[in-house]
């Protein structure tokens, strides 16, 4: 047999198992995951789904409890060659360049209206603080809202050429729909901004804005001219990333997930958080590994690095997601 | 007519005008809220929730939109003589004495020992937050949540000798049940710890964790033996009360509710906020006001004080609920 011809008949005898697991009701996976080709992956991700939801089985989990998260970028949608928030506040120091003067002699400002790269990149942490906090405070939180859809539908993908919101993972879109008819509440766990993925996420992922897990900044409530108002505040609230990732989960979800998606070190934590707490429990982790339809990178990079998750995935027996080889279509455009 | 009687007439008038608003389709708020009398709070409460479902009515609001938040202490159950988080801080303290000798003569727990509220009392916020990091602290979350069960198991209201989750008021049950069935997704939104009401608010008020937004502790991932914990830390993370609602509020679920629930001035930014944002919206004070069957307090209290919310109920025009005139039954268990 052929590869594909051995993984179409692995998958075909895990789809006829899940299903006698499912107590005859059909799982559908094949149906529900189109664009996923018939690995391992896909037969690792419909076992555990018909596991977790055969009632009477030993590994059923009532539908309350099951709580999936996922990271956003690079998971959910592209994250290179900068993630889509950075390009965000890298847009806003321009636009906002006119009533701020003095950034053309302030760093970091300065390397972004240069577009000076090198010297941004050396600014580090510290220096991205401070572009976050100069771009995402100092107006309501409706003001910002309508600043972050307003940008999302003109701006465009250096490389696509087409709106981030366009850049999403289709297999990924295909697994959430899937998890949700099994009973799933999915949540967005990620370390970018709360405010930054809300306005778009219900509409792009089918996740309504209380499942969506993110940093932020404070706020402050104030009434304004007799109207009650949030008003952002240019100081760090919560740092959704890395260990942050498992507090962010026990304080907004308030329960374990059974099944986690992420993509770099900055979820090694919520996987570990959310597999290693007996039972059956699912981890998954994509594999940039096509530099053709979207990007490789895995150790080699500073923003989304694979490189502690990577070893951690084969101790745990994580699902690993070669994007290549796994996926059919990376993008919902490639279908047309 | 007698004052029941017309309350009646007024009523049977308004269900068949919230009917006839919802299209035909039965309200019936008759039979989902049998524990309120027939009264204007009854009346504006079926009235608000026929106008927002009303398919292709001016004020029709979609269901993902109609979020409810509830304030807990004293709106969903009995916060007197003391808030029961509070008396499950007292119980930690002399739990918790053999281990901590140092307590005899250290307020503010030497007062807890000797059962001195007067001291206690005056040792206020700072003495509060004393006690409440030293018995809320220092063990996982896992380990929290079965210290909150178990005193809940074994723990008696001092006046009603029952435990404490028998002590919600079942007009504000039948409420969270209708507003759920009319599409709405409820909240609590409560000064009390998060992790103290997660335990049970879902067996109770079948709110899942998830929709419990509360004040907390720091936590902090670490792996302790090859496991991954979250310990909890003797630090403020945040303080969900006043201005502190609406942000989180906004942090937790990232809508504006259109209804919301409170019973003292720590729920007037909330209510504020819920309620003076445009379109149809609802607020609600449950004003306590039955001594006999509960407790009558509201400027004159301390804790759970309801003065500046009073006057700006009139302002705004939130509805108003009498517990002694609205309200047939308190507890669920006066209807056995």
């Amino acid at each position: 047999m052929t590869m594909p011809k051995m993984n179409a008949a692995i998958f075909a005898a895990a789809t006829a198992f899940a299903t006698l697991l499912a107590g005859g009701r059909p799982v559908a996976a094949q149906d529900a995951l189109p664009s996923w080709n018939d690995g391992a992956a896909k037969i690792a991700i419909v076992e555990f789904v018909g596991k977790v939801t055969r009632q009477g089985g030993p590994d059923f989990v009532p539908a309350p409890q099951r709580i999936a998260t996922f990271d956003n970028d690079g998971t959910l949608w592209t994250e290179q060659p900068v993630p889509v928030q950075m390009a965000f506040a890298l847009d806003r120091v321009k636009a906002l360049a006119p009533q701020n003067p003095q950034w053309k002699d302030t760093q970091p400002f300065k390397a972004v209206l240069e577009g000076d790269m090198k010297t941004l990149a050396e600014a580090g942490d510290r220096g991205l603080l401070e572009l976050v906090t100069a771009t995402h405070a100092g107006m309501s939180t409706e003001e910002f809202t309508k600043i972050v859809s307003d940008w999302l539908t003109t701006a465009r993908d250096p490389r696509f050429k087409r709106p981030y919101t366009e850049l999403v993972y289709q297999p990924m879109l295909e697994l959430l729909a899937y998890l949700r008819a099994n009973g799933f509440k999915t949540f967005i766990v990620s370390g970018g901004g709360i405010e930054f993925m809300r306005p778009w996420a219900e509409r792009v992922y089918g996740i309504p804005p209380e499942q969506v897990v993110g940093s932020s900044i404070k706020t402050k409530f104030e009434m304004r001219d007799g109207r009650p108002t949030l008003f952002r505040l240019p100081e760090l609230n919560f740092n959704d990333d890395k260990a942050g990732k498992p507090v962010g989960i026990n304080e907004f979800i308030g329960r374990r997930p059974i099944a986690a998606f992420g993509n770099s070190d900055g979820d090694l934590e919520m996987l570990q958080w959310t597999t290693m707490s007996g039972g059956v429990r699912f981890g998954l982790i994509v594999h940039h590994t096509d530099a053709e339809r979207e990007y490789a990178y895995d150790r080699n990079v500073t923003l989304g690095r694979l490189d502690k998750a990577l070893d951690a995935a084969v101790v745990n027996k994580w699902t690993m997601v070669d994007m290549k080889r796994d996926w059919k279509v990376i993008f919902p455009f490639e279908k047309r």
